[in-house]
């Protein structure tokens, strides 16, 4: 029998199934509330419009739209999204997009186009699970940056570059990668200040920008922060938005902005990876954007995001105990709330106490490159329904609740 | 400004723009005849049948299959597949299939899997030419094995092995890539004969064998070839299937089988890849093979498509002139003829006489890892129209009796 040890690449090898994905198998119970997922709400699908939708696009197109798509996507769906980035301040033209089979295809493609084994991306602390598993695949030597309340810190990202160069390894320094808006898993948006700093970093010493921003539309409250696109002055920017969290996953359409040159590159490296995303679905939320279906389904997302994330503050409020250093951010939109531990307390053990109390979470050490932030852990309050999430909230407490005294 | 080109990856430095795709952009004009695209026919899509179930699908399941899937498919689709597959002598279970977005993805993957830079995957001469640009994009090379009217010579793989391990390579030898049936772009199908031989060379000497099988049920005459995945004794096959060939490219659903414990290390690659493929593709799809849709649509694939295949043999017996050395494959199935010019012929010269009279093709370098094959081409009989296969191929005639009147 062949033996696949043997044969596998170093990828492979080094690819270890998630311990996160292994861990939550013990809270997949009816009777345990999950605040894991970073799902959006089914409740809010509007089914009925795709499904109108659907049924147009295919009466009016079926043999277009079922056949073979381009590589780089179809001109329809980019003359929508140019005008919804307008909208955002974000200046784009056709051949500044790649469509997207969901935005972890950017995640994947980018180490693809930038890293060799032991070059460095830098990243926020914490970062998005996803994209450390992406990289990773490639080798990738990811640094976390200080991370606050206000996001990267450009003067500690400055002081990680000069390291690297001073050791003489300034030619492996690719990338830096940012969630800046409600970002995954923490909930901050980083100020215009940071952003600023960040870029100009970036730029003085040559690296790419990655700005992933699936969240950037789910503001509930207060002004939005220019996106690093917009700021941008150097060409410096790709950025990587989708679809899932604003309208559904199950189209699988998201899209990457960048400069033409980039784009270029990135839609030869799309041939092989998979040909063309979904014609049919390209139209699909084409005609769902040129109807003004975001328009008016959006605010009910955010509006019904707003409400669950205000349910879930105030239980924490109202239920979780008075523990010196225990904190959680309070985010301004998107889909995560942040919580930090007492500084000795492990978070993993607290998700046994909280499974046998039938609550779920993601420990923070998911969201680090080597396992750290392990007294922090993330909750998701968009997907549970309102009286689900302070049933939740207070099993949480009361888990820990407990796991302090039997600590302390 | 950024500098991109200092930034990139070894993998996107060596990337070139393909040069057919360049090269065909000449014959992308109404009046000339393609023969050059790998397509389906869309006349033959099952338009209707499709947005029905798309339809029934999202009234009956709207809010699951419009969410994220899971990276390994739908348990719906997959129960379907098994039962598909039984009919073609293969025995498989849930956990032997990973559901892909399209086969492509399979030929991204399968590198990564097991491609470290410099190591060596065996090919036919010719093969796909997306599995070319796969394989390369993560440093693999490829060695071309001697292949004629009967497939890949088993005697032929065992001396380019014998050769790499003498050289104290044999750590280095990682894949033998097939399409046995129908190939692209040759049209043939490797006799039962040679799928035993090549792999019991395979398994001898511990390689994986990938079954690249998108053509398998496109068989117009004659008796199945037994599949590689149901002759093999080794667990040493992967098969890739898609549904592009047999329903339509553009719900982006294929599949991979293999053992248990490749499939596993191929799911938890595609939770970075793509994180999952369209769960609404793959209930339609499930529903279109649980409805019996398969067996009333794939027998009028088949015979349209061995009409225009006969129309292009008539017509190319009738225009072709007769060259000492010009000749072409008379395949029982699947999308492609393969010309072999005389051997001084120049295939791209042709190409661009062939332009001038308004009918294309793709040049047989492009099937060659190194650019080889310059004498052959491919032609395509599956998507152009009847009478446009007829005119194509008398202007293809015209052509190469000119061009060889000039080269004589």
């Amino acid at each position: 029998m062949l033996d696949l040890e043997k044969l596998y690449s170093t990828t492979a090898r080094e690819t270890r199934k998630s311990a996160i994905r292994e861990l939550l198998k013990l809270a997949d119970k009816p009777e345990v509330i999950s605040f894991a997922g970073g799902w959006p709400s089914p409740d809010l699908f509007p089914v009925d419009t795709i499904s109108d939708l659907m049924v147009k696009v295919l009466k009016e197109r079926g043999r277009k739209v079922l056949h073979y798509s381009k590589a780089e996507g179809e001109a329809r769906l980019k003359e929508e999204l140019i005008h919804l980035m307008a909208k955002d301040g974000v200046s784009a033209e056709a051949e500044n997009i790649l469509v997207l089979t969901g935005s972890q295809q950017g995640l994947d493609m980018l180490p693809k186009a930038f890293v060799n084994r032991g070059d460095v991306v830098f990243v926020e602390t914490p970062t998005y699970v996803g994209a450390i598993q992406a990289f990773d695949n490639y080798g990738t030597h990811m640094v976390p940056i200080e991370t606050d309340g206000s996001g990267m810190n450009p003067v500690a990202l400055e002081k990680a570059i000069g390291e690297w160069k001073q050791r003489g390894q300034g030619d492996r320094l690719k990338i830096v990668y940012l969630i800046p808006d409600f970002q995954n898993p923490s909930g901050i948006t980083m100020t215009e200040k940071r952003r600023r700093g960040v870029l100009d970093v970036a730029a003085r010493h040559d690296l790419l920008v990655v700005d992933d921003a699936p969240y950037r539309d789910l503001r509930f409250e207060g002004k939005p922060v220019p996106s690093l696109y917009a700021l941008d002055q150097n060409q410096s920017v790709i950025s990587l938005y989708t679809f899932s969290k604003t309208l559904v996953p199950g189209l699988r359409v998201a899209w990457a902005v960048g400069t033409r040159q980039l784009i270029d590159k990135l839609t030869t490296l799309k041939q092989s990876v998979d040909l063309c995303s979904s014609a049919l679905s390209q139209h699909v939320v084409a005609e769902y954007l040129a109807t003004g279906c975001m328009e008016r389904y959006l605010p009910m997302f955010n509006a019904d995001y707003r409400h669950k994330r205000d349910i879930m503050l105030e239980a924490m409020d109202e239920f979780m105990p008075g523990l010196q250093g225990l904190e959680w951010t309070r985010p301004e939109g998107g889909l995560f709330i942040w919580v930090t531990l007492p500084e000795n307390m492990d978070a993993e053990k607290l998700f046994h106490a909280a499974v046998r109390e039938n609550v779920a979470f993601v420990l923070g050490s998911a969201f680090h490159p080597t396992g750290g932030l392990k007294n922090c852990f993330r909750l998701n309050f968009s997907f549970a329904a309102p009286e689900r999430i302070r049933e939740g909230i207070s099993r949480l407490g009361r888990a820990l609740t407990k796991f302090a005294q039997e600590s302390a």
